[in-house]
């Protein structure tokens, strides 16, 4: 698995004790211990499949003896109707785990779905489709994941892997050139350097100031094909604010170089899948 | 609080290690520790607010001095462009807090919103709108609370406090009469049983046997009728399945007494609210 | 094991933190790492087993070389002398392990040898036996557990799955019958509620007013019978309140359905059981 | 409060998270958030109270606003019918805290009391009384400051701050004089050294290897007495194993210097206490 | 507090559960509850202080009485001699904090000190120095904190917020050119790519390959003046290997951007600070 | 292992979490998962090993396929360029794992060495060289364990477990013998108890008053020979205080039991040993 084990394990356990508490009223009291059953997941839309590790995962930390055969891996499409993986194993395990697994699937799945979306529809252009930090809290290394598995590439994870200059920090600077010198005087060597601008006077101070990444934010198609020609490659420039499936390819043909995208994972549909079980 | 605030502060903490890590790059080295801002939050769509205490509590855990002043309640409605809450702190915080605030407030609002719509598509039937366990993972209480504040109510929390049967349960017992006394004779006598029905026959069965609540899967407007005549108020009729805001309504004019709908929790759409700095 | 096993590990760990510190200074220092032992456990009091699983537990987290045979199961009766267990594994893992698996099946044991004890008085009467919420912190799970293998039933596990009208809600919505039409009016379709009377115009206020299981709370068996009768079915009754091994049977026969004992989970005798090692 | 405060404070958040789950279904639902009681709690036995400052915590960290007055401190004496402490707060935190302070706040009071009663018993003796490491899993720094607060002592607390020599530790090396040679030759300077003896050969064995202290382990008072007087001062003597109320005065008598009774922790009678709230 | 309140806590409270157990078996059966005193740090050495918002973090865990006067501030240089804080609280916490607050604020002193010797070094050179990822276990963010009190900057702080290729990154992919086309591919915009080189052949190809950051990993500084010569500003060049207090400044007059120290943070020398308490 | 496996892990988790965060950007996406490579650790100088289990549960945690061979075993003499272990596993698992593996090893070997050096200076004298509770935080068990390997003893490891009475103590009894007996009075009899003294009057007043241990704090050789034979062997002897390597063996020679050391934990100077990767 790519996902650090331990971050998985521990995801996992957290929404076991949510999903189970102390038994299953039903599962424990009816399905006798030794009881062994098949089952598969099967897709019930297209789309992406993604978290087929983690959802394996659910079944192997409920059961030792649980065995897999996965038909697909994360990153592939997959049609309605396909099969995704088949598995055997202890019935209360599968039955008990069932909910958890899907739930994180049917998510993840959701996210590489509609990120491969997004990437289809600025192929041929320069841009690359990146998520942002509008994650949901304790899931953000699960969610980027699944960007990149769609396609996706990442945007910084944190506040402290890449330095971002917002209005509030360039007020208290007095403006981007004196914002960006005193900032890249404190960052080490290893951290980038991106400056939010609203409009092209910023976006040339910003480029001056030496910023690595400008970000146009919320800017017309029509204004960022002009910070397109005035940066000329001088800076990685980033599209943001707003965009939809409808406008993504106006913005991508502007000639930037990276779209971000919250609703990739601060409004995600779920991909339905669904276990089905042998008789 | 209603929700705990023991949960709340650790998946507090927990978004925030995510977010910020060891150092805010950008604001720890540009802001100066004593200064102090005043924001507010305003909403950028309609719909139903609901998560303001916690993300009230983000800036509290990580501003002793915050003071705030909350314009709205969990659970009201807001319109676009409407003030929700204005507050004051120290600049590090107000922006080190933001995104993780946001993204609770966002996500918990979207929930009330799609509940609350939802709610108003049944109204003047006798149906209830519930959740169901489809939610992510570690945030069950959060998403649960949301859709309270949207109006709807909650289905069982997890497999301990309901008993549910299926087919596999039903098969192990070798039919559902058999499965409902197995099971009676174990369960607690706070625990209700519900019992999964495709047809009408088992609607029967499940209804002699004894069951409190009779879930109709997937079954069609006209199947449903004829299961809510049949029942006759002798026990609490559950409607389940892909149902959508198109047909919902129709649902609801069977006479059911319960509507589940997983993509309350599962397919979340965020509600767009941003929060604003005065200079 | 039945109980969801990352609980048990997470109790285990913690026992054995506690227990073990950082190493066992008499132990670490005299025994090789690799001398190995067959050990057994034998009941020293006639008594109902339970945490076998959970005991065994302890070693295999110690000791993956650990192998056990099993001659009983959780709520299986034994007799002084018998043994219960014989298993092999390292010694250092067995000294290391004795004591934290003895506190845990002794505990366990006490309570369902206790609670078999108070299920045989009751014995031929329509009355179950459970618990209630007075158990020890961070032991609820295993506590409940050891209930149900001692023959009894689990009463609401906590706040959420099960609604109680107690004196202070029913003072807050002025009297039973509003209490109960208000709280109807918010719970989910999955939760009962439960109403506290302590006399029978309690009782027939709160079977009236719907309830689905009605508390004699602290009634003599006298009283307890004209509820009985008054009730005649329309709801479950519960006998709660200082019941002993004394009054138990003369409450049963009342006809009450259901008898909870706090002491079967506050107040645990227990049972002897020891750890032999072989030369 | 003399227990570590982070210590139990992750015991009460993990027993309220046990208790509370995700809201109390009835009176988070019918009681205003802003409607305040005064409570109290009163003894309904006579024993010696213990916990109050953690019982109070509970409460504390469920509401900002709670204000307590303590008419007793852990260790008092208390009869049946006084009032121990009184206390407002809110009413919605008093009712959700109540279960998990009366919970610990019994427990500790019933080590406490029976603590107390040992220690009356042997009273104009030598010998001091002190629990062992028979505890409950996650619980030992309460239940052994409980035992302190009862007027007991602590045996170790656990494997690493003292050394004990066993049957297999004594085997291992080839005799008691050995093995105690081996341990001295590792143990740090802090640690003292027991040995386990069950006769008197054992005893004076022991006694010129160099114990610290020796533990005559279920020996008659007979024989207890004739290791005093071998002994002669020369090592402390613990007297332990199967001694009970009924015993424990003739074995203090036999001039033991310390009697550790299992009991006092393993199987613990709650002291009955009671919360009330006033209308 | 710079660092992050959350994580600081959690640390500490590790550190005091490590430090105290159950009881401070002196302080707590010695001194009164209510028994308070002033004390104060005082530098027994020179150096460059760091710490000590933690350091008072820890008394302000133990007693919500604690007030405190800082002297200095983190960052600042001290003299053998000079008093750093004075503060006052209960004696019990005082004492039982001392021990863990000295201990976390000596070791952060002593890396801000040693840093602060390096950067003194190279003064009037263009070199930074940085630390490395050679750290200790949970403290790395307390130890990165503390370089950069002592004038240095941070390299990346993990494996996911920089990218490093090193020998078998480049095998697996058939060379430098390769392996930088292959994972710029895949890489973030926000993610700088350094690579590893042992010679001037491989600093020349990982600079027409396009890398951020040229790391020359163990070379004379004969062959780092050539490096710098011909990589002449294109990319930054970061010296490692071995560097020692001795060759420190020779290395940053060959002209290279950064140069980073592993001992900065794996070998610690403590700075002598104790704490005096008033009579 | 003889520290505890679960410490142990959690340590390990915890280290992996700050250094991989979410991926590997390097390894992640340059090496192919199936991948797999033979490596071994090799001393770059000359010292004590340990932490070599520790070193491998790190590979173990991220790689179920990862097989060692080990040629040392903690607390054994290496030479510079000697081989102490060979493994084989994931290449991805062998690079993710590496830095904290190292990190923990030469941790760990660095304090053996300097332990077995201070042993080594004292060989002969009956001083045996002890740490004290100037650890880092969270490390306390490895860094003791470390201690011992390198032929060291353990001084008390926490405030728990052993009592040590210093000025404040003393103080608020009103002087040693009081302290003494006060203490006595209240200490279990596994405690052993420790007097700090600064003159020959206070060792005398602590020896009569039945100390079992007394520290000679930062006293001359001069005066420690005095105490020694004043004291005779009544009592244990610790120096205490600011002993180097220049002055150790005079120190041991003045004949006291123990000499405790702080800087073998608090001032560590890492052991070089590195990790080779087979091409």
């Amino acid at each position: 698995m790519q996902l650090p084990l331990f971050y998985v394990d521990d995801l996992i356990k957290n929404a076991l004790a949510e999903d189970i508490s102390y038994l299953d009223t039903t599962t424990d009291y009816m399905i006798a211990p030794e009881a062994r059953n098949k089952a598969y997941l099967v897709a019930k839309a297209d789309g992406v499949v993604c978290g087929l590790d983690v959802a394996m995962r659910v079944f192997e930390l409920l059961d030792d003896t649980f065995e897999k055969e996965l038909f697909k891996k994360d990153g592939d499409r997959v049609q309605k109707g396909e099969r995704i993986a088949s598995y055997t194993g202890r019935t209360r395990a599968l039955l008990k785990g069932e909910r958890t697994a899907l739930n994180l699937l049917q998510h993840m799945s959701g996210i590489a779905t509609a990120t491969a979306e997004a990437v289809e529809l600025v192929k041929g252009t320069r841009a690359a489709i990146t998520d942002t930090r509008k994650t949901l809290p304790g899931m953000r290394s699960l969610q980027k994941y699944a960007v990149t598995m769609g396609g996706g590439k990442n945007h910084r994870f944190n506040l402290s892997d890449g330095a971002m200059l917002k209005d509030n920090h360039i007020d208290a600077a007095g403006g981007i050139t004196n914002a960006v010198r005193m900032l890249r005087d404190k960052l080490g060597h290893m951290v980038k350097l991106e400056v939010e601008t609203r409009n092209l006077d910023e976006v040339k101070e910003a480029l001056e100031a030496g910023a690595d990444i400008i970000m146009l934010d919320n800017m017309s198609c029509e204004m960022m094909r002009e910070a397109v020609a005035l940066v000329d490659g001088r800076a990685l420039l980033e599209a943001s604010g707003g965009i939809t499936a409808e406008t993504l390819r106006a913005v991508a043909q502007t000639g930037v170089d990276v779209i971000s995208i919250g609703a990739l994972t601060h409004s995600v549909t779920a991909m339905d899948i669904s276990m089905k079980m042998e008789a």
